[in-house]
């Protein structure tokens, strides 16, 4: 699992951050790419990276504000114009009036599109699940409905304990397969070999949670809990916090203490206002890890690897 | 007066080109800007400029493609934000059904702008007119209504020849500044002087035509009749005409038998489908030369200066 930003802006873009957009990269556990809201210009900033829109699954609306949003209908039209014969269908996950906009947009610019979009209109709780990830939604507290996800992959079965099911009589060949998938097999001479027996316990999967934009809140604590990762906004400073209540918004501090308070793993601080420089943003990370360790700061193009519990930032060969 | 291309794409952005969007500096004439088309990211593009929002006073949209329009809810928010206190009105013509969807998504998204937003619906005929400027609008032959429009300077007043005044008798003062608005005065000694016995002939104000997406078709020329420049778009080039007929659009030798037809003075391709790359832009050129002389491509940021009835291309200080 990879994540890749986007857009780090607030507001409005700039130079330096874009509108918002963020990109997780499911590519080993299902070759495909959610990306979380989708600003102006979201396309364009996906030029500059290896991720192809038609490998887009899912894409997941936290609030109806233009720099969440104003990149949807040239992403949907490009995705379509550039997928080829047979483009994967896409499924659009945001607040009530979404899908009606993204219908009238598409239809006042006669865009056909040649995949199946379907759209999900997000409530609290479930709103999607299968076998792999379930994923929560809690609406935050913005000045519109805004909401959060958790994204939750499900245990990975444990490894096959080859060499223990050798010596418990397995024969090399299809009943190893049939062991590591979690069947129970008999042998020839009538024995049951319990698959929990030759595998090791189900792997933990990871948990991701983004959150939209808010101020502080408990619901941001309780989609956080326990996660390996929150991504939260920190679109002022401790020194603005003021600020950051007329607006709905968080600062830095107010980040961190949510990641505190849930236990989280790391947190990634996203959402910048422009009134911060790139000199500025040593400053914005102290004051977080004042308050809770692991506290990475996004940045346009920042890609975070997760592997074997860690996360670190690295770039991509483009 | 000045034309700056802001996108000079077709249908999609790419990493050289964006999609459509074009200013007209009018900064000597009213010390404002239009814009024609406002494809996405065009406030992005702008970034890169000295142009300010606030700044730009008409937007006249060709036609209802998305990389037409889809930068225009961005735009117009931003201009917002930017503003300032008191943000001067803007005025957005363009076809049927743009008003609703722009009312619409700025309602979706909350977004209150700062200055009055007034809608013209354009047809067939003048759609603006004032002391200045006249712009007539055609429709012309693309897969969905498309619009051209011919900006038409009104003639300047003439020189005031101060020396012939003086001679019949004018004194120094005030008398002079209305001979030369146009006004006749009477001397202390009765004698009438007439403004049109000491002004030089009034001059001639620039013509510049711009088309939006079409085939070849007769009200491009008739738009472009005499013009000093007439913007045309090449999405294709002769090798694939074939293309341009089956989509609606224009090789780079049809918009120079326009601009032959139209008698027009220069003529600048626009609208560049992706296919080509920066060095087949010669052989582009070159086709079109071989039937008209003064053509120039258009890339994104080209800034053109028209001084004393020529046009050049120069760079911007950023
Ligand atoms: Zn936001
Ligand atoms: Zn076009």
């Amino acid at each position: 699992m990879e994540l890749q930003f986007l857009g780090t802006g607030a507001g409005m873009p700039s130079k330096e951050r874009n509108t918002s957009s963020l990109a997780l990269k499911l590519f080993e556990e299902r070759g495909t790419i959610w990306l979380f809201d989708c600003g102006e210009a979201t396309q364009h900033q996906i030029l500059h990276t290896t991720i192809k829109p038609r490998k887009v699954e899912k894409i997941f609306i936290t609030h109806l504000h233009g720099d969440h949003i104003f990149g949807l209908p040239g992403f949907l039209s490009s995705r379509s114009f550039l997928g080829g014969e047979e483009t994967s269908p896409l499924t659009l996950y945001g607040p009530c009036g979404l899908k009606d906009w993204v219908i009238f947009t598409l239809q006042l610019t006669k865009t056909h599109l040649n995949y199946p979009l379907h759209f999900v209109e997000i409530h609290e709780g479930i709103i999607f699940e299968d076998d792999q990830f379930i994923v929560t939604a809690k609406q935050l507290e913005h000045v519109i409905p805004c909401y959060g996800f958790r994204v939750e992959q499900k245990p990975l079965p444990g490894e096959l304990l080859v060499e223990k099911a050798l010596k418990l009589g397995v024969p090399k060949g299809p009943m190893l397969g049939k062991l590591k998938s979690g069947e129970d097999v008999t042998l020839e001479d009538g024995t049951i070999v319990y698959s929990k027996d030759v595998t090791a316990p189900p792997k933990k999967g990871f948990v991701v949670t983004v959150l939209g934009d808010t101020k502080y809140c408990h619901q941001s604590i309780e989609l956080s809990k326990d996660a390996d990762i929150v991504i939260h906004e920190a679109t002022f400073d401790y020194s603005t916090k003021k600020l950051a209540a007329d607006y709905g918004h968080s600062t830095n501090v107010d980040a961190a203490n949510i990641a505190k308070e849930a236990a989280a793993k790391y947190l990634i601080l996203n959402h910048i206002s422009a009134r911060f420089l790139p000199h500025d943003l040593d400053k914005i990370i102290k004051e977080s890890k004042n308050i809770f360790p692991n506290v990475f700061v996004a940045n346009d193009f920042s890609l975070f690897h997760w592997k074997n519990g860690r996360l670190t930032e690295g770039n991509e060969d483009k």
